[in-house]
């Protein structure tokens, strides 16, 4: 895990906010305990939390509100993605099973609600009604997202504004929300505020889009689910989006898409149109876009390890679709 | 519904409450819009809203902040009881279809989310971060009320403790903290505040006793579903754990509830054993004790209309059961 090594500058207050994330798995219930355990031993990098502290470094950085808040953003992550894999149903999630899929369902909804309820009190601790508000309308937005998505699964002729609009909601307003709330908890100036917000905006563009991509392309061990799960389950991302540009009656997509053909054989063919088209060099395209313009934004900050380490996240979010 | 007159002093805010709700049903999707329309209007009275603006009439009486903060508290109970009725499988609710008989489980934990999200976004418009705290705090208490329930859901010999924690955590947390946020959002003193957030408490243990006796003694047509439910579903109450203190080795019980037996015939003779029993009669007086404690409570504020409604509140809960 070397690409951690950008996260150094935060490393320590990062520890803070771990335990203040597992201090929300110690309940009464041992049969409780391990779900909540399992959940929030298995999720990712901690990406979010270190946003809201990178984001809050540049001013004055009261551990005593950052922490909550950095926990806060991270268990509202966590919360979506429980309920995620139940709607979905996912069997798996980096590799490790699903909530739902050791224990049944209703305790997913309750255990996935009381996340969120955690989420909810750790951001008041903060006791910034600015940031609660961001908060609060960030859950809404990630929420109409989820429906959205729903409502509009058939509807396979997706434009890219429709799959921006979508990523935004689904990913980017989460991770803007990190180093937005970050800033503002610093008490950094409204052009600094704008200016880590946009970064956090465009670092969740370009993520979300090389999270697409290696649907297509990457490592199934790696990524602790098979490759071409968007198509099998309906979902179309920009690849595919362009392939339907150059080919709009691709016949491999419309056995997929219009027949309803979710054999191993209709995906692996379709996901070698996919391949065949510019859509993973055009969706690689787009994420260098955005994680540039992301490191774009950082221009007005003084030059900090921390600086530096937002650069680097960047950087590390395109490596990943190499 | 004469008994509703009780809530003449707040009738108009009420309105105003009433289409700020009915503002978070208007969505993009004609689809998800009817679903939601479904849930926002099939819910009750409207009690928890009117509680909000009742606690808040004593002092200064700021509609822009009030009115949103009621919408929350609604919101809130709603998001609870969509979650819940997928939760228990409930086919009915107030003798209309539940949200997941309509739709599929997904959409509906979805829109659960999306209602919770409504209501702490609407909660931050109060921009007060006492207001915030405690609302989250109470999301929580909530959450981890159901998820009690589901982890003790096999412990049928439960002491009048466990069923009075149970109820504080499941219904009268919420209308505690209907009338303390009300109080806060007024400006009440310290002391008002603790008065009004007791008789919300005091209210809200009422309130559930009296809905748990209805469960042995209610009118199915009124309620909207079969009497003995809760035996049905494993649910010790009141009732039932007086009945056991009396006879802890009362056979019907131990067939409904050791045996899992819950043929209709069963469940007909666990209610008539309850029924015999001082049970329904101890509930009542339990029922009797909290309202007349939540009365009480509203002996240091000026004698308005508003404090006679809520007086009159306590009166109409207890009516329910006779």
């Amino acid at each position: 895990m070397a690409a951690l090594s950008v996260l150094d500058p935060v490393q320590s207050d990062l520890e803070l906010v771990e335990a203040e994330i597992q201090r929300v798995g110690q309940v009464e219930y041992s049969f409780l305990e391990n779900l909540l355990q399992h959940v929030l031993s298995t999720q990712g990098k901690r990406i979010r939390p270190a946003l809201v502290l990178l984001a809050a470094s540049f001013h004055q950085y009261r551990l005593q509100f950052l922490v909550p808040l950095a926990a806060a953003i991270e268990l509202l992550h966590t919360a979506t993605l429980v309920h995620d894999d139940l709607v979905d149903n996912s069997p798996t999630r980096r590799g490790k099973p699903t909530l739902h899929s050791l224990t049944d369902r209703a305790v997913t909804v309750l255990v996935g609600d009381y996340l969120f309820a955690n989420a909810a009190a750790l951001c008041t601790e903060t006791q910034n009604t600015r940031v609660m508000q961001v908060f609060g309308r960030t859950l809404m937005t990630i929420c109409e997202g989820e429906l959205k998505q729903i409502f509009t699964a058939g509807f396979w002729r997706q434009s890219r504004e429709d799959y921006y609009q979508k990523i935004e909601r689904k990913t980017a307003s989460l991770i803007r929300t990190a180093t937005e709330t970050g800033a503002i908890l610093s008490g950094a100036p409204e052009e600094q505020i704008d200016a880590l917000r946009s970064y956090g905006y465009n670092l969740g563009m370009a993520f979300q889009i090389v999270d697409d991509i290696l649907d297509f392309v990457g490592n199934e061990a790696l990524m602790g689910k098979p490759v071409g799960s968007d198509l099998r389950q309906g979902t179309v991302t920009l690849p595919t989006i362009r392939l339907l540009e150059e080919d709009p009656d691709n016949s491999a997509l419309r056995r997929v898409f219009d027949d309803g053909d979710s054999s191993d054989e209709a995906i692996r063919e379709a996901i070698a149109a996919v391949h065949r088209s510019s859509g993973i060099d055009y969706a690689r395209a787009e994420a260098r876009r955005f994680a540039d313009l992301a490191v774009q934004q950082l221009d007005s900050l003084p030059p900090t390890p921390e600086r530096a380490a937002l650069e680097s996240i960047s950087e590390y979010v395109l490596d990943r679709m190499t």
